[in-house]
């Protein structure tokens, strides 16, 4: 272990004859660098550019990888997951299928509630052993930052639970894990239809208790009909404020009840599904650097027609995400390629808005813009190495890997 | 080699502690049997059923695994895809989302003259290690039997080369491998814009060239707007039929041209796509035994929005197969678990019709029938093992591939 880390913070690698796909902001286009090199150092990108311009000094003693012209983009990041959960919902999904209305999903025990009720019954290694498949699924594709909810626990030892699952997938795997406290996701049964009081409970219960364990990197929620008011969320919020860190927000995915512009009053780091946002919306969270994570597996996956103003946050200048919201109830989806895909042939972004949206749009949505992200001087080196021919092809074909290596911090 | 061989011709294995889904017609739903075992003997099935009823004397000497309470479904079944083709088209993907209309994207050299332009240049080897990896992808998941059809050539040596690559990849990979020649598929450039030319030149060269060589098992077409009319079809086909060989047809897909009703007035075995498809079409179906292939991911790729009319083909008893289409222009997918999670989600497609149209559907669809698609005594022992609790994860998840272990022939 201690060979490990030395060599962890001694390493020194260069990897030349490569294409490079910058994602630098500001670059035009993809920030392509044709003959281009990567040195990382102390795990840390110490140069990248022209393989010509190199200073030679600077990879004296240096690992080498020849890339065989290989592309290599920034690490992906999965900046929207509710991955730790236990059991699944493929019963549900069956019986719609067969004619089955939600009522009578509800009556067998399906919904939401049926997550909390497995989830509170694994324990933390079980929660552990059954993410691991999900996580690897995603790890085989580049990612190499992810982050994951809560939200199935819903009392303070089941959310600690789940958050302590969730920051034990980075000792197990080498990816940098982001934990977000979604307490304030549904009503559990006990609550007996109160939202209020739940809410106070998230409040004064749940948030400091997560928080005096450092268990959580943000607070996020679900603003909507059949979850939490605009009102009830911004109690939370307040709670957040109080602890120091910053918001998330589920908004606006089934009706517009403003969730966005809540979302931007508390700078919060992203908005997430916003199906129904509107102008004054995407201008609130322009105005606050509010990124917008777009969602279209959840979109895909419970049919819904209604596509996110993608136009309206381009003339905004909104940042947009692209992430699979994994989970088993409305998007039971490991693959951030396959996500690429749904959100440029449903929603019609560009394939440089997909690419952006799961490395740097992404890190801004985790508050990691500084760190990862991009292929930049001083990032963590996170890179994923491509047998592609061209950056398109990742974005373009349907359930295909052409992953040839994956670096986290420089290995 | 030899070893190999007489290792195929004697080998006995007996798969026991398993949980079967045997797909066998006339089955309850999935022919689910709990505590199952499966004998294979010289590739064959022996015994499916019940563990405890197995007769002991069947499995003296055999080799042993034990499933430990794994799912065992028949060897996935791609029953329609252009698997076979040179470079790309996510350029033209990438240029579509950027804005440019069908026009620009052909005049920028487009469209599936790039394919046929591309496959043309390539040489029969080049095009079986392109081909490699997007088979490597289906295997993965399972798939033991796979279709493949010729129709970026166009003239009789690029028909013949394609079809030689896809024989060969029977050799490559331990996969069945059934051909089609789709030579009625586009217009090559030099026809000049003559169909009728084309047709004659089908039917009178590039048939009779596949079928001396006996390169093709099936032989297809395009019956479109954009592609050949009923009659040109016809034409094709009474070609086919004397040849002595089975036809089957892309039929309404963008339009009614009566396609369906055309494919079932020559006993084909399947009609394909099959959006515009109407009441009559369907009846001639059912009366014919013509199987209908859904292609959900071209309807998803090109965002066509009026679906196959899954319940006209459920009221006249036509039996449904569900294939990948796997080709660089329309559908660029390689994964037949997405492709019965789109089946599913996009066209209502029950579980029990996804699986038995990958499976045991799919296997008719290809003439094959009596030899794979269910796990039944006799039958070729081409299985897929499952990390799943139930056989509806299959088509609940997207992008995750629980596969355990895939056997083709026994082995
Ligand atoms: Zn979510
Ligand atoms: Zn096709």
């Amino acid at each position: 272990m201690a060979a490990e880390i030395k060599s962890r913070a001694g390493g020194l690698h260069l990897w030349r004859n490569a294409r490079l796909a910058t994602m630098a902001e500001g670059a035009p286009g993809l920030g392509i660098v044709e003959n281009g090199a990567i040195v990382a150092r102390d795990g840390l990108i110490a140069y990248v550019g022209s393989e010509a311009a190199m200073p030679a000094a600077l990879v004296q003693g240096a690992d080498i990888t020849d890339c065989e012209g290989r592309w290599i983009t920034p690490g992906l990041i999965d900046c929207h997951t509710h991955l730790v959960y236990a059991g699944n919902r493929a019963n549900e999904f069956e019986m719609r299928l067969a004619g089955a209305t939600y009522e009578e999903v509800a009556r067998a025990g399906g919904g939401i509630v049926s997550s909390v009720k497995s989830l509170r019954a694994a324990s933390e290694d079980e929660l552990v052993a059954q993410t691991l498949p999900r996580l690897d699924a995603l790890l085989a594709e580049g990612v190499t930052t992810i982050e994951v909810k809560s939200g199935y626990g819903l009392d303070v030892d089941n959310e600690k639970k789940s958050l302590r699952a969730a920051r034990r997938l980075g000792d197990q795997r080498r990816v940098t894990v982001r934990t977000t406290c979604l307490a304030a996701h549904a009503l559990p049964p006990e609550a007996r239809g109160d939202k209020d009081a739940f809410i106070d409970f998230v409040a004064t219960d749940i948030l400091p208790a997560v928080a005096a364990e450092n268990l959580a990197d943000a607070i996020d929620g679900f603003c909507e009909g059949i979850a939490f008011s605009p009102e009830q969320m911004a109690r939370v919020f307040d709670k957040a404020r109080a602890l120091g860190l910053p918001v998330k927000l589920h908004a606006d995915q089934l009706s517009n009840l403003h969730g966005a512009a809540l979302a931007a009053r508390y700078g919060a780091l992203s908005a997430d599904h916003l199906e129904y946002t509107d102008d004054e919306g995407a201008a609130a969270m322009a105005g606050a650097g509010t990124v917008a994570t777009i969602l279209p597996g959840a979109y895909y996956f419970i049919r819904e027609t209604k596509k996110p103003p993608v136009e309206l946050f381009r003339r905004h200048g909104v940042k947009m995400a692209v992430a699979t919201d994994s989970n088993p109830g409305t998007s039971p989806l490991t693959s951030l390629l396959l996500t690429m895909n749904m959100a440029a042939t449903l929603f019609g972004l560009t394939v440089e808005e997909c690419l952006s949206g799961v490395t740097r749009e992404a890190a801004r949505a985790l508050g990691l813009q500084e760190k990862t992200g991009t292929l930049e001087s001083g990032k963590s080196a996170d890179l994923a190495i491509w047998n592609i021919e061209r950056p398109a092809e990742l974005v373009y074909r349907m359930g295909f890997n052409p992953l040839h290596a994956r670096i986290w911090r420089g290995q």
